[in-house]
């Protein structure tokens, strides 16, 4: 891989040699900046903006973490936040008004041009998540009666400053789409030919409201770089491109890797969340889970005579719920992710049920084994080995099927089945673990 | 979204109206048809494949999953598969041949053109998972010298069957890489102007051996549509296209999450995954665990005594390593990912646990008041209240730090940090959950 140039930005603005700082930042990406920059206080940031020409700053701005855009907006000249906002990408911006409260965004809205203005409202009127809030309104659209000679024309006009080029967007009067046509289509094509000709006249398109995580879905199964987003009346309206799909697969990704985990989901990145916020993700679920899992020291009270009898009991109950636990979480995040990929749909619980029972039976009896020597070390009561070992057996079948059908549950409450894995699955089976443990057990030993 | 024509195949192939279900499936991209026959039987799944011509074969067929692609080439007569294996793209050739075994591979290659073979054979050539293996060695090369207008005739020439032409590479005599255009500067530029001009003469780049999540990850943060990929010395030997990157990144978070679940990683779908593939992928870590977690075991016969005196604490157990195990699977999941994205690297160790140390104070001491008000309905001595809450305090501060830890631990083996989530983590927790409070309480009751 190109190492990309590493520079200590602090040396050069401790120096004070701005001049070749500045002649150092401007041949550099975006993405290059941002990384030199990333660990800088936000002051110093202040200073490499003030360096940077203002479409670079743009795109180095957007790159940037929510908080340290709050923050550098405040900081900065007004004559600076005009620039950046009206030289941002409107995707990227109404990314940015997201994040900030309604009368700031009312404020910032003022300094762009009437046109970006207008945009920019359009773009937050879509709902979140939506394809309406990721598109961008920059595109270049084709008259069908064209010729690729003339459209090629339009696109060198026109194309300059657009999101994309390589798919291009034929369009009737009234702004329906019509078609498309990819750039390479026209580099190919005899240059007297009609557009209309070469066009893709049933192209796959989005719908505004799409949800941004079907849309990657979609284009990343039909290897799409770029796809049309149309409102309910079929008129073209923004386009979105592969990069910021790109994006949305990893946040996605993420967003679930945390509901697994059962916290709050921190779109930002680990360094830039405050330890207050950490916390406020945390404590609820934390909290929740403690109270449920009070359940298995109701059960365990209402068998503490027994207990008292054979206190060698209490030595298997951490096993026995562990593994249950271990044994559902497997089964549910493999089946969480299938579902976030789109492989397992709500129809498919019964053949999911099914196999899922069988892989528990294997397992379970191969556990139980284990579980019979184990318990052996510690009570060579016959009675004890027996009742452990088929409560273990009992306690993963139960485990895989629960592990299987929760996500399925919450799908159909409409929950986000990521919920459904690590802690939740693992509280919920250690409480039913108890149950099982005890009446298994007690049917072997009197 | 558009959405795609679901067609019942199978209705055609039992009313035999095999030439309309032909001129249907010539009209389908790959993906649609994918989707039609994902669910079709093997054989079902073959006469398609007779009717689909051979280009539109070669793209279904790499779609498939690894399973169907291996029973369809025994089932194909060999002139289907001299035309599958010929027309697919060379990096979706590699893909299969990474799932074969070397006997069923040496026999394949021979049915390749001399000319594709020797591309076979070189890209198998490159480590598992490298760029080298990801790349595709078609793409446009042109040479500093040419006037974009003669690089347009070229790219019009040669650009036709190549995997983009959007970005194309500038070599010397010895196809050292010197540069990129993307047609779209070539489309903007004056006609008669050189291409070492407007090339851009420090182009982003990554080696054969680079890992691909890597790339993944280079390419998503620079924004790339396509990068070039050289050998030791410089020499452009592929392009890997964006395409490919969507679904490296979408494996890469799948197996993350298998392995944060402590299961073998599968790279088959779901329901093409056979039951004793599963069964192998689980049962080894949920031995280990059990295992493992028998510490717990003997740490309580230890106290077994003491637990006889006072039964009730048996019933604190449960929720005593359960909130630890919670605790510290939020934390070492958040780190795991913010790992895998790049964002946190060995050496931010000590930051990460100064911030994770201070949460977890603040959350142990919001479960312990929590904790307090339910023991004291389980049992309403002080001594037994204060111990168990105070026991809690101490397991949720130990498990934040714990969960801290244990990804940079692995890291630092060179283990994934992924595995040091879920099960493995609430099994470590579980062990020193019962030691921690066992302990504590010890000190609190007399």
């Amino acid at each position: 891989m190109k190492v990309t140039m590493k520079i200590d930005i602090r040396k050069f603005i401790e120096a004070n040699q701005l001049r070749t700082l500045k002649s150092i930042l401007e041949d550099q990406d975006a993405a290059t900046i941002i990384d030199m920059i990333d660990e800088l206080p936000v002051e110093e940031k202040l200073i490499v903006f003030r360096l940077l020409p203002k479409e670079l700053a743009a795109q180095v701005f957007s790159e940037l973490d929510p908080t340290d855009q709050t923050k550098l907006l405040s900081l900065f000249k007004e004559e600076r936040v005009r620039d950046i906002l009206n030289y941002m990408d409107p995707d990227d911006r109404t990314d940015l008004f997201d994040e900030l409260p309604a009368n700031v965004v009312k404020k910032l809205l003022e300094y762009l041009s009437p046109e970006e203005r207008k945009r920019a409202i359009e773009l937050l009127n879509y709902p979140p998540n939506s394809a309406g809030r990721l598109m961008t309104p920059e595109f270049v659209d084709l008259k069908e009666h064209l010729t690729v000679e003339e459209a090629l024309e339009h696109v060198r006009k026109t194309g300059k400053d657009k999101e994309t080029v390589y798919v291009l967007f034929v369009i009737d009067k009234t702004r329906k789409l019509k078609g498309t046509v990819e750039l390479k289509d026209l580099i190919f094509a005899d240059p007297g030919i009609k557009i209309s000709e070469i066009m893709d006249p049933d192209p796959l398109y989005v719908h505004t409201t799409d949800d941004q995580e079907e849309v990657a879905r979609f284009m990343s199964d039909h290897d799409l770089i770029a796809v049309p987003v149309v409102d309910s009346e079929q008129r073209l309206v923004g386009v979105i491109t592969i990069d910021d799909i790109v994006d949305i697969i990893e946040e996605e990704a993420t967003e679930d890797i945390q509901k697994m985990a059962n916290m709050g989901v921190s779109y930002e990145s680990y360094f830039h969340t405050k330890t207050t916020r950490f916390f406020k993700n945390r404590v609820f679920w934390l909290i929740a889970l403690l109270i449920f899992e009070s359940f298995s020291g109701v059960i365990i009270t209402k068998y503490q005579d027994f207990l008292r009898t054979f206190a060698v009991l209490a030595a298997f109950i951490p096993t026995m719920i562990a593994t249950g636990g271990n044994a559902a979480t497997q089964t549910s995040a493999l089946i969480i992710r299938a579902m976030a990929t789109g492989e397992i749909e709500l129809r498919d619980w019964w053949r999911v049920l099914l196999k899922e029972l069988w892989v528990s039976v294997l397992l379970g009896a191969s556990l139980a084994v284990v579980m019979m020597v184990r318990a052996h070390f510690t009570s060579p009561v016959l009675d004890v080995t027996l009742g452990v070992s088929c409560a273990l057996l009992v306690m993963v079948v139960f485990s895989g099927v629960t592990g299987a059908l929760l996500p399925f549950f919450a799908r159909l409450l409409k929950i986000d089945p990521a919920f459904m894995a690590g802690p939740v699955v693992a509280t919920i089976m250690d409480v039913m673990g108890v149950a099982i443990y005890f009446y298994v057990v007690s049917m072997f030993i009197k």
